[in-house]
């Protein structure tokens, strides 16, 4: 079996540690393992297999010989360094949205367009989906084969490790001020995570809609190969540690009953049905997260609309959203190695 | 000026304590304070206007000599006890779902239907509407009102005041245990709230949704008097203290441009647009909570259809989502007494 030599930049950081875990989880065919970081981490190590590796500094470390780069560190390192990587003949797997727009560079969710690894790859670059699309996409692709969407409206309720490790560490310490009647200390956002609700989660756009919001309509259509989908997003970050959900209404073109959506969702890799609300059974974050599957439930008919359905997706965002994700594009890019 | 004998009937609630605070506050014409609770609340005391008032066990206190009667214990209480103080003469004024979609009853927002209070008055009482569909229906009023609204698709995230006081504290203690590294207890509730989202509020009804859902369609049309807007509901309980929101697409049968939303939504008792998103202003449950006025922003158009428009609404939910319009309506009945 062929094994890789496999970087990882942004070692550190809440999805970088998820991917390391994942790798070794799912025993990918990992030769070496090259974590890079920035000079932050230097002299730190990372433990990969019960063995202490040490972190490379990122602008430091060569590329060459190194077979797969995952890269999530930001936009703006990924401007820089995944071109870099590219040349010097490594495969990128880039998590963040520096290219995901961009014609010759793949926009992968396995389960839905694996054949895009191979298909457009010219730049030895893949670009891994936003976290809220993927989770957003899953659901959507069996019924758009089977009834063609035209129309999403999402209203996402999305967890704070979205906006990294140290949210994550802030909504903590917001949590612990509360119960020490203290106030609440932000760090890394506009205002407390805890107790509350921001509507806003990136940048402002000229349409008044944020760039998040944008992702899902521009990544959603990319995905799923069709431009005539019309989406629409209200993103909004709740105070949940790791696991984003998505209220869905999904206008087709043909009518969908519970009973086919239900079908469909079953039959659809990558997705867990969780239906039966009278039993209190549904989708909810707090047990979604450390899993590996979406979950969907609350799926019914809309009663103010004809051809149009409703439901609730729930998916770990450091997991299906970020981390799991790039690695499933590894292993199909190492499938097609062997 | 004409004062008034006024009735709090579950007074330990969160509504009732809520209730009690705001007659004060805004300093009602109250005569006399009857304070009405469960007997379990035997022997315990309010304090209205500085003074210890004993609370008295309802099903023993009498309703003759009573003006007013806020009532705020649970549908199962007002369907027994409402009709018994409109038979002695109280006029009513009831917090629960028992009566509000019963064509003799008048559902009243004051700012949107105040008229109601007067014409539809034969059984002498008035309902409350629900918490979520008074803070959604606010800013549909003016844009009805302009463009005729043919659809409204709503998430909500509602906070865990609307579960009650002891849900709160089930919210408290849950964070507590979390920061002492315990196990989150759940007492009120079929799953945690802290670190939690669950998209279940209330009863499942035949058609999947659930009774707080379908609340905001019926009292929707009820309070605006128009059957004929289609209205959907994702409702969605949140780790927040007191305050709702909801993101909402509305429909309308003319076009609504961002600017003349704002205009209208300036324009409109009860409202306080929060709408500069670049410089992270928006309605915020945090910074709701405790306040009269409902929140509205990230006003936009949406790109996914043509007449449709996107808001975020937030109001506290004990105040204008419950306690607060009940004595609004009160202060009308007062009004026209005078």
């Amino acid at each position: 079996m062929k094994t890789f030599n496999v970087a990882l930049v942004g070692v550190t950081g809440a999805v970088g540690k998820e991917m390391l875990s994942i790798l070794e989880e799912r025993n990918f065919p990992v030769e070496k393992l090259i974590p890079l970081a920035s000079a932050r981490s230097r002299g730190k190590t990372v433990v990969f297999r019960d063995k202490k590796i040490p972190i490379q500094v990122l602008g430091e470390a060569h590329f060459s010989g190194i077979d797969i780069v995952l890269m999530s560190a930001g936009a703006g390192v990924s401007r820089e360094y995944a071109p870099q990587a590219a040349e010097a003949g490594c495969l990128v797997i880039d998590n963040s949205s520096a290219f995901r727009l961009e014609e010759d560079i793949p926009l992968v969710v396995p389960e839905i367009n694996p054949q895009a690894v191979y298909r457009d790859r010219v730049r030895n670059i893949i670009a891994n989906p936003n976290c809220t699309t993927i989770i957003s996409v899953l659901p959507l692709k069996p019924l758009h084969d089977h009834a063609q969407v035209t129309r999403v409206i999402a209203a996402s309720y999305q967890a704070v490790s979205g906006a990294g490790a140290q949210a994550m560490r802030d909504l903590e310490n917001q949590v612990c001020n509360y119960v020490e009647k203290k106030e609440p200390i932000t760090q890394n956002s506009s205002h407390p995570f805890a107790f509350n609700l921001i509507p806003r989660i990136d940048k402002v756009l000229d349409n008044l809609y944020t760039r998040e919001e944008m992702k899902l309509v521009w990544e959603t259509r990319k995905i799923l190969g069709d431009d005539s989908i019309r989406v629409t997003a209200t993103c909004v970050r709740v105070p949940v540690f790791r696991s984003h959900s998505v209220a869905m209404t999904v206008e087709t073109q043909h009518p969908v009953s519970r009973d086919t959506a239900l079908k469909l969702f079953k039959g659809f890799p990558g997705l867990t049905v969780e239906d039966d609300p009278l039993n209190d059974i549904y989708p909810m974050p707090l047990y979604a997260s450390g899993q590996d599957s979406c979950f969907v439930g609350r799926i019914r008919e809309d009663i103010s609309a004809p051809n149009s359905i409703h439901m609730w997706v729930v998916g770990d965002q450091l997991r299906k959203g970020a981390a799991l994700n790039a690695v499933q594009i590894a292993e199909l890019v190492a499938a097609e190695a062997q």
